[in-house]
Formats: structure tokens, C-alpha cells, sequence
């Protein structure tokens, strides 16, 4: 393992106090060997930290973060409110709504842990191997959407995936009715962030994880892993070209961030379909990083109520992310 | 006044049916002649409606929408945490974000003032006459920008704009050192729903209204609402031509949703720009609505740390908005 120096080090130490400027810090104790935020594994009001401020006689400071660890600390649950912004034309969340509050709980997931090193999901040892998690494979599968106001609880957890993978499992909950109304399963991981070459899990990193793991399948294993058709000009019926990646697209890397690869996917889908049908599930396949300069194609085919679909560079026709989907009329 | 028949009053009635199952409803006293919403006019604990929930042994429901009246219910107050997916590429929120959460404020203040009828910000009056509000023109002014975690308080209130015209002000702060970090004002003239033309505020309108307005301005009046030049292909610096909006990018309405047309604004504005400076203030004249089918066309013009903008149709130049920007060296 090499040390950073010099001026990665300095990197690093701005890095360290910015997250702390953020406010993100969180108090960590240990209890049988395993971090956990000072909840002691029970179910403990709405807090997800130990740092308990009271200012200026208002309402703490932790209240507002709307997430704690339940289960023995395996469990992971945040709660969300719908913001007018997060409704599409249709009045409900969108899928890409969704995709975000499930990236929030899994970073406060880990933040919460007392894992995170730098803010955006890395632990301390990933961290100082300047390792990174990345999402291959999502797939959410959604009951009923909700509106704007609606409140809904998000539980998440991890499990091993294989030998050099780590699964993420959610659950989407009416908070008023405690009804199930979304599932999603995600495969990761690990990059090195300077060489974007994929890593085994270094033994100090699974020392790190393995505490956590909870091996509990949210969908069943054989559902929708089977691998998804790569299309062309041929197979498919409608193609999109000239898509332009925004600025506000990129992510902190300056790639664009995984939930937006779903507008441009939507981009090919036949008008009527997008006005009379709901997405009740979506599969994505990450196959490679897309920056801002890249021209994007997006191509889909439609068969009944399923829908494939590919996103790819309109240069080379490099594969950037394939897709498929299920609808439900509205 | 025409009252609507057949197909319109059943369409109105499932649009009440659908706001009524996404939970916005609000109960509604009468306090002093004012309408309130059962706070008594006085600082109460986190919630913004009189409904109390208790569920399931949790948290209540209405404590997770985090608003409440202040200072004699003229002043609504929300806060709000900022999310991970709501930080640009330098970490800290984007003015996409500051602006989605003064419109989230803004609608939350409406709604719990029992003003509400569609529950997107038209009065009972309003919805009788067809009639919407329409945002003409916002400044915001940043201080410093939030990073992922922060806690945010935003207070907003109403004003009388000359004889057919509300103003909105808003202010930031931050939640735990109640540090002003963003001041924003806006101008809202009444439109048809159908015709799509101007109009006068009705006299039924004005009386729900007024009673909360609130004379007090965020900023001095005569702070940029000098007009916008409106730039040509000779004044501008940079062009942007084929930027298409995405079916993501509609709101409710099915017209493009305001706070997209930032997005847009930025891709004529120099990469260097974009990545070494903040910007400090942005004010957006709306001329015209934009829907899907429109191509757009960005032009800026930098002049040291300033900027101006048009947004405009592809085709036949129309204008849709004008924009004038301040930026600062991060």
C-alpha cells in the first residue's frame, strides 16, 4: 500500500475538513466489537448520531437527519418526506426520485456507521487504498408511488455478493400504513479512484464490512438477474441521438451521477408510454463511467409491457448502460 | 364567472380526490378574521397543520414535514436537510437546489395556510376562475452555499405588488448559527389556466390574500430590478443551440418546470467559469412558457464577474427567459 505525500496528502486533509465544515461528523462507540453510533442496537427515537445539540431552545439538530439504525444495528432507516420538485407530470415520484432517496439512506447508511472516511461511501481502509464503491447493477421494483407530502420510510442494509462484491438491499415503506410499496437490490463493487480499475475487496476493508452484513434477501435471488440484451440499430425501434450531458449532471467525481443515466434512458421511450404507463420495475447495468463531454444515444425497444434498453456513446458506440424495464397502464 | 360543467367539474373532482389521497389536506381555523392553521399565531413545535398522527408508536407524521407559522402566522418557516444528490460538483448545493426548495417553502406555505385548492399554490377563488400563479421574475442572493448534511431554515411571506401582483421573499439560514446565507425575492402575476393570458387579481382573490400579507422587504426595492439587456448573436459571447428538455424536466402542468431553465442557462457559460467561481446572485425574467417539443438556444455574455443570458426558442427565437448573474472567485 502506498501513502499518499505531499500534495495528495494536503488533497486529503482539505478534503478531512471540508466533510467536517459539513457538518457530517458522527460520534462512534463500540459495543461487542462492532461500530455502531451509540444506539446501543435498539430502536432509539428518530437520531441517527450520538451528537445531541440543542440551538437556540429550537428543535435538536439530529432530529432533522430522520435516521437511525434498528435491528441490532444491521438495519439501517431513514424517513423522507416527497417534495413538490421530486413529483413528475403524473403528480407521483419519479423513478429517479426514488433512485436518489435510496443513495441518500445508503450514504447516511454508511455515514451513521462510522465508516465513512470521505463523505461519499468509502471507509477509512478504502480510503487510504484510494478505493471507491461502485454500483453495477440496480434494480427497483415499485408497488405504488407516492405523492407529494406522502412520508416514506427507507430500510437498507448490506450483505456479501460473491467473493469481490457487496450487495445493497432497500425497502420503501408507507410510513402511515407500513405498507410495502418498493424493493431494490443493488450489486457494487470496488474501483480504484485514480486508475478506475476494478479491485478485490482488500482483507481490511471485509474486516471493516463484514460486521454489518445482514443476509437477507429483499427479492428473491433468481428474479431478474438474468442478463439483459445488448440492442442495436436492428432490434431496436427507436433511437434518440445527441444527447448532451449538463453540467449539473456530474456528480463530486465530474461523472454523471447514476440516477440521470434514467432521463436519458426515458428519452427513447414512446411519448404515450411515458403518459399512460408507471415503470413498475427497472433493471440498470453499468457497464462504463460517462463524462460531461460525451454525446449520449439512447435506444429502446418496446415488446408488450417490457421494454429493453441502451445507452451508449454516440462516438464509438460504447456501451454506457443497459436497461430494462416493466409497465403497468396507469 | 362561468362554473364548469360536465367533463371539467369531474375533472376537478378527481383532482381533489388525488390531492385528498396524497395526504395535503390541511384543517383550517378562523382566527381574528384571519384564516390560520390552528397555531394561534404564535411559535409552535415543528408542525405545519393542526392534523396529529400518532403512528404505529412512531414519530408523529406531521413531524416530519418540518414547517410552522411564525411571527403571528405571516411568516412561514421550513427546514429542510440538504441531500446528497442535491450538491453539485464542488460539493455544495446548487442554485437548482436553493431554488426547488424556496418553490417547496413557498407551496407548503400556501397549503398549510388553508389557502390551498389545488394544492399547488391557487387559492379556492383562483380555482373557481381557472386561475394559476405565475412567477415573472426571482433574485436570489447567496452568501455562502450548504454542503450535504447541512441543516437549513428558510422563512417566506407575501406582499402586495402593485395593483395585479404578489411579491415573495424568502430568507436562508443557517439552522444552527442562524446566519443569513441566501436572501431571494419574486413577482407573481395571476394567468388562465386554459387561455394561458394575464390577468387582473379578482376582488374575491385580493380578500383571501391579503390578509397575510406582509410588508417588510428582504432586500431594497431598487437592488437589480434595473431591466435585462436582451442579448443577439452580435452580444453574445457563447452559444448553445439543440438543448432539448426531457420529459423529466416537466412539471404537473406539462410545461417546462422554472427551475430547469437554470440548467440550460448554465451551458453557455464558459467551463472555467463553472468550475472556479460561485455564483453570488442570479435573477431570472420569465417572458414565455417553454413545453417539450421546444428546441432551446442558451447565448451569455461575461463581463469580469458578471453575466447575462437568454434562453430562447431554436426555431424562431422566441424568448423565454432573460437572466443576469453575479459570480465570485470560490
Amino acid at each position: 500500500m502506498r501513502r499518499p505525500t505531499g500534495d495528495l496528502r494536503r488533497k486529503r486533509e482539505v478534503r478531512s475538513l471540508c466533510v467536517k465544515a459539513c457538518g457530517a461528523n458522527v460520534s462512534v462507540d463500540r459495543i461487542n466489537g462492532r461500530k455502531v453510533n451509540g444506539i446501543n442496537g435498539q430502536e432509539a427515537p428518530y437520531l441517527g448520531t450520538k451528537i445531541v445539540e440543542q440551538v437556540n431552545g429550537d428543535v435538536p439538530m439530529h432530529a432533522f437527519k430522520l435516521g437511525r439504525f434498528v435491528e441490532e444495528s444491521l438495519v439501517y432507516r431513514q424517513t423522507f418526506v416527497i417534495r413538490s420538485y421530486e413529483i413528475g407530470p403524473d403528480k407521483t415520484a419519479t423513478m429517479e426520485t426514488l433512485m436518489n432517496l435510496l443513495q441518500e439512506t445508503a450514504l447516511n447508511h454508511v455515514m451513521t456507521s462510522g465508516l465513512a472516511s470521505d463523505g461519499f461511501g468509502a471507509t477509512h481502509e478504502m480510503s487510504l487504498r484510494k478505493l471507491i464503491w461502485v454500483v453495477t447493477r440496480i434494480n427497483v421494483q415499485v408497488e405504488r408511488y407516492s405523492c407529494w407530502g406522502d412520508v416514506i420510510e427507507i430500510d437498507t442494509w448490506v450483505a456479501a455478493a460473491g467473493k469481490n462484491g457487496m450487495r445493497r438491499d432497500w425497502i420503501i415503506r408507507d410510513y402511515s400504513t407500513k405498507q410495502i410499496i418498493t424493493k431494490a437490490t443493488s450489486t457494487w463493487v470496488i474501483m480504484h479512484r485514480e486508475t478506475r480499475r476494478l479491485s478485490k475487496i482488500p482483507e481490511q476493508v471485509r474486516k471493516e464490512v463484514t460486521p454489518f452484513y445482514l443476509d437477507r434477501e429483499v427479492m428473491a435471488a433468481d428474479n431478474d438477474t438474468n442478463k439483459i440484451d445488448k440492442l442495436n440499430e436492428e432490434t431496436a425501434e427507436n433511437i434518440r441521438s445527441g444527447l448532451a450531458p449538463r453540467w449539473s449532471d456530474m456528480d463530486v467525481n465530474q461523472h454523471v451521477n447514476n440516477v440521470k443515466y434514467i432521463g436519458w434512458i426515458l428519452e427513447s421511450v414512446p411519448i404515450n408510454v411515458l403518459e399512460d404507463y408507471n415503470l413498475t420495475s427497472m433493471t440498470l447495468e453499468y457497464r462504463r463511467e460517462c463524462r460531461q463531454s460525451h454525446l449520449l444515444e439512447s435506444l429502446t425497444s418496446m415488446k408488450n409491457l417490457g421494454s429493453t434498453h441502451l445507452l451508449r456513446m454516440q462516438e464509438n458506440k460504447a456501451e454506457i448502460v443497459r436497461a430494462r424495464a416493466e409497465w403497468r397502464s396507469k
